[in-house]
Formats: structure tokens, sequence, C-alpha cells
């Protein structure tokens, strides 16, 4: 059965619903930020990136989001091959910059060594996510970002629209935005994750 | 024809080799990053995040390196689904990981405001692309990422590759990664594009 190794909040989130969507048997072992567990030797074996999600699959263990999306649910992508491209190229937007952009509020030591560098850091960031918002709201076709079908961005997208509030953006400036996450926060999958504690 | 918007020792050296190797016609636009070329208007209208790569085809205009790589030669995957899914996971870690380690020591400015930070932010390159790069070599099997076969990543890798001189990582260090970057120079798809201006 696959294990998924994912934690509230994160861009796991991503991983588990579309799990959820799919109908998928798996086992969702929570890792407690708080305690640091992504650091732990257990995980660590698991990942060694110490991050999440991990996905532990049959054939072995597979790490980033959008190639577990892709892995476990094909058939979430566009069927034409240009529309499919445009897909992964918006994938690769959010991993590369908007969640990078994120991640400068809180993981700065990544990257550099300063308190003074982390506290610049933060204070860039409700800029950097607006830009980074305001780019997928022109993308966004509405109710989802292709239109009518859920794709895998859409779920990948909807995990990064939890960390808005926090790093100073307000989501109502960006209907469609707005409106995505409200389509998928409706959905069964979500609830089900609330139910497990994951959202 | 498929026109490709690249520079010079920049990450979209990894879609022109592509395009060699699959012998695609295309036209090649060198865009100057020392007259801020991907800032002027005329290119902010073919890419709005004013980056390269981006490559125009019939169906539109595509960004994003490893996206593009998937649509031009969806043959240079590894054919068993999950070494798909792990050449994803490596796309992932470059694109999100690697890349943005890279991007401190020029491009501190996305993320923060203050010379000081840029500073902080540089020091730091040498220990992050040397960290990066130990991830890599782990993953190499030689003298490819996935053995004797040249897929999508392996691009991808080489024109990262080109920062770590600049970065203060000695490749040699690596020496999986060092033979994979002397296989690849050592390609006739190589040698065309150092003819053309962008190696
Ligand atoms: N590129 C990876 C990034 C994974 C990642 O950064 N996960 C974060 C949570 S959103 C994490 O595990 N952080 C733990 C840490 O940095 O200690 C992906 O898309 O899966
Ligand atoms: N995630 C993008 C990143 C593209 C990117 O950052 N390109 C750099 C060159 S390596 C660029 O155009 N920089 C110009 C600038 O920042 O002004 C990809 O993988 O294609």
């Amino acid at each position: 059965m696959l294990k998924l190794f994912a934690t509230k909040g994160t861009i796991s989130v991503a991983v588990a619903l579309v799990l959820e969507e799919v109908g998928a048997e798996y086992e969702l072992c929570l890792i407690d930020f708080a305690t640091e567990d992504q650091r732990s030797q257990a995980y660590l074996e698991i990942n060694s990136k110490g991050r999440v999600p991990a996905l532990v699959t049959e054939g072995g263990i597979l790490t980033e989001t959008a190639a577990i999306l892709e892995y476990i649910a094909p058939h979430m992508l566009p069927k034409d091959a240009f529309a499919c491209a445009k897909h992964r190229e918006i994938s690769y937007y959010l991993a590369a910059t908007m969640h990078i952009n994120h991640a400068h509020i809180l993981r700065g030591y990544r990257w550099a060594d300063l308190e003074t560098s982390f506290e610049d850091m933060r204070a860039k960031v409700p800029q950097t996510m607006a830009e980074s918002c305001a780019y997928v709201e022109n993308v966004i076709v509405g109710p989802y970002i292709f239109g009518a079908e859920f794709t895998l961005a859409d779920a990948h997208l909807f995990a990064i629209t939890q960390w808005l509030a926090g790093d100073g953006v307000k989501i109502q400036n960006y209907p469609k935005l707005a409106q995505l996450q409200r389509s998928i926060a409706a959905r069964p999958s979500a609830a089900t994750l609330a139910e497990k504690g994951l959202l």
C-alpha cells in the first residue's frame, strides 16, 4: 500500500488531496515540524532532503510534489499535448518561483546566515507573493486553472493558497484565485483531509 | 518554425541542446543580459516573467525549461513509469532547489532589498551548491543520470554545471557529475551550440 509522509499546512497537502480524488488506498504518516520530525534520522532515510512530501510506493520512494502528482494521477493532466506542456509550465512556476517566494518568510537560513537578512527577506514576501498571485490570476480560466477540468496544478496551487494570509496577501484581491480556493475547499476530498487532520 | 529565446551561460542552454539533439529546425534569438534585453517591452510580451528560455511554437509560447524539454522531446524520458517519475523528481529538484541555490549569487534582489543581505546570500552559495552537487552526485548512475541513456534531466543538469566554477564549487570533487559534464560537452549538439555562440 502507498504511504504518504505529509504535514498540515504544507505543499504535501496537494498530494494527499489528489490521492483522495483518485480514491487511492494509502497510509497517511503525519510529520510534525514542531518536533522537527522531518530532520529525524528515520525520516532522512525516507527523504534525505528532510522535506515533505515523500510517497513510499511498491517501486520505491518518490519526492517532489509535482513529480508525485503526475505519477499517481496522469489522467488529471490536460489531454492535448500543448495544453499538457502549459500545465507543466504552471507546475514549474509554482514549484520554482511561487513556493520559493513563500519559503523566504520562514526558511531564509537556507540561503543566508544573518538575522538581518532573514528580516529583510521576510519583509519582502508580501510583495513577491502578491506578484505571484497576480501571475496566476492571469493564467486561471476559472473555476479551475484550465476551466471546468480539475487538474494536478489546481491541487498544487490550492496547497500554496493556504499560505497567503500568513504571507500578508489578501486572496480576495485575486477573484479567480479566491474562487479556485473555494471550489477546491468544497470538494469531498478536502473534507476528508480535514477529518484526517491534514487541512 | 520554432523560435527559441536564449542567453549564453543560462538554463536556456538546456533547451537549445535538446533542440539540436532531436535535429529540430529552429530560429535562435539571443537575448543579451548585458543590455537587459530580457526586460525590454518586446521581450516581456513574449515572456512576462522576463526570463529565458521562451519557445515560440505554432500552438503558442512556452516557458519553464523542464516543461519545454518534455514538450520538444518526450521520447528522451525514461520509458518505465516509475523511472519517468524519478526523472521528474530530479527535474523538479534542479528547477526548485539547485537552480534557486545558484540564483542567490546574482539575483538576491528577487527576495530581499538590502546590500548586506545580498552579500550574505552570495557568501552562502558555495555551501548550498556543494550540497546540491553532493545530492546529484549520489543520484547519477553514470555516464548519464540514468546510465547509458541521455535524458532531458541530463541537459538540464549540464546547463547548471556551467555555473559551478563561478559559484565556488570544484566539479572535480564530484567525479560522476564531472564525467556527465564532459560526456555532454563532447556531443555534436554541444559543438553546434558553441558555433552558434550559446556555449
Ligand atoms: N520542491 C519540493 C519542496 C518541498 C518542501 O519544501 N516542503 C516543505 C514544506 S512546504 C518542507 O518540508 N519543509 C521542511 C523544512 O524545510 O524543514 C516539493 O515541491 O515537494
Ligand atoms: N524556472 C525557470 C527559471 C528561468 C530563469 O530564471 N532564467 C534566468 C537565466 S538562468 C533568467 O532569465 N534571468 C534573467 C533575470 O533574472 O533577469 C526555468 O527553469 O526556465
